[in-house]
């Protein structure tokens, strides 16, 4: 096999990854085949269950590439102004395929880790804004990063996944700020 | 029929509901037939597609009757005391049923608009330990109540059911001292 960066190895992982993306945005989860995404990637279907077997490591090698991804962070100038940018983002990234990939994790156990992976990565990803944060003196020293993106995030995946809820950009601008707020009250620390 | 609480009625609805639960927890959401629920309940499988037709049905009817029922509120004399009970019962109320109705949510309009009926009626009820605490002067008058229980649960739902992180009793408590901290800063209001 050629692991050669944009070698065929990498090139075939790309077409059966964005495949497999298109598939949950049209069927779901609970419609992911690995037939129909060899077809759409225009593989055999041996090639596919050789190196991703069965559905849900389809999906644990996708979150794995998205996690590796440049994840673009806003730089605001202020850590509030940076955490609404990223509530912001959240709202403008929700999709079918996103809902598709929460759902996988209440039925697969190697999504759900696929899933926690790829959630640390994100939050170390988004911890930069809060370091800057800590840095000009808007929130105390000891303010963890991680959770402060956590609780930025939190009340918009509670309404999108759990209570279906509507969520406009004053829940995000809303969300962004209570989290600031708990932080600059030292809650975080 | 018998529509009088307590009548036949009645008592075949707390039966299948029982029922319905009691499969949930066993087999799942994806495991979930109306057949195994009228064996399990004792009752023949055309009273339950008389009445609930599907297993969205069955659901939507169980939340609505949990919905109902009186939901017992902490009273510790602090709104931030009262916060952090409600989010320790969160933690001790998940179980696989509870994460099964939430994944009927990722296939099931009707089990959407069920759940959003249930949180709404939950954030209600929460609400009069905020409503005492705006009282009491702990927040500001305007604090919105459903917004201080929903900041309260948000990071307990998004680590079971998004990010699939631990939750202990410091994560509960974290959670609920953080919200408590943005609405004491006014961010509700």
């Amino acid at each position: 096999m050629n692991a050669r960066p944009g070698g065929r190895t990498a090139r075939v992982r790309a077409a059966v990854l964005e495949a497999t993306y298109e598939e949950l945005a049209e069927h779901g989860w609970s419609g992911l085949t690995i037939e129909n995404v060899a077809t759409r990637a225009g593989v055999h279907k041996t090639t596919v269950y050789r190196r991703w077997a069965t559905t849900d490591g389809l999906i644990a090698d996708a979150l794995a590439a998205t996690a590796a991804d440049t994840w673009p962070m806003p730089d605001t100038g202020s850590l509030e102004g940076d955490l609404i940018e990223l509530a912001r983002e959240i709202v403008r990234g929700t999709s079918p395929v996103f809902e598709a990939v929460i759902a996988a994790g209440f039925q697969s156990a190697r999504a759900r880790d696929a899933l926690r992976d790829f959630y640390t990565r994100r939050h170390e990803q988004a911890a930069v804004v809060v370091v800057r944060g800590i840095g000009r003196g808007e929130v105390p020293a000891g303010t963890s990063p991680e959770e402060l993106v956590r609780l930025t995030c939190a009340p918009l995946f509670y309404r999108y996944f759990i209570t279906r809820e509507p969520v406009d950009d004053a829940v995000a601008v809303r969300s962004a700020r209570a989290a600031f707020a708990a932080a600059a009250a030292g809650v975080l620390c």
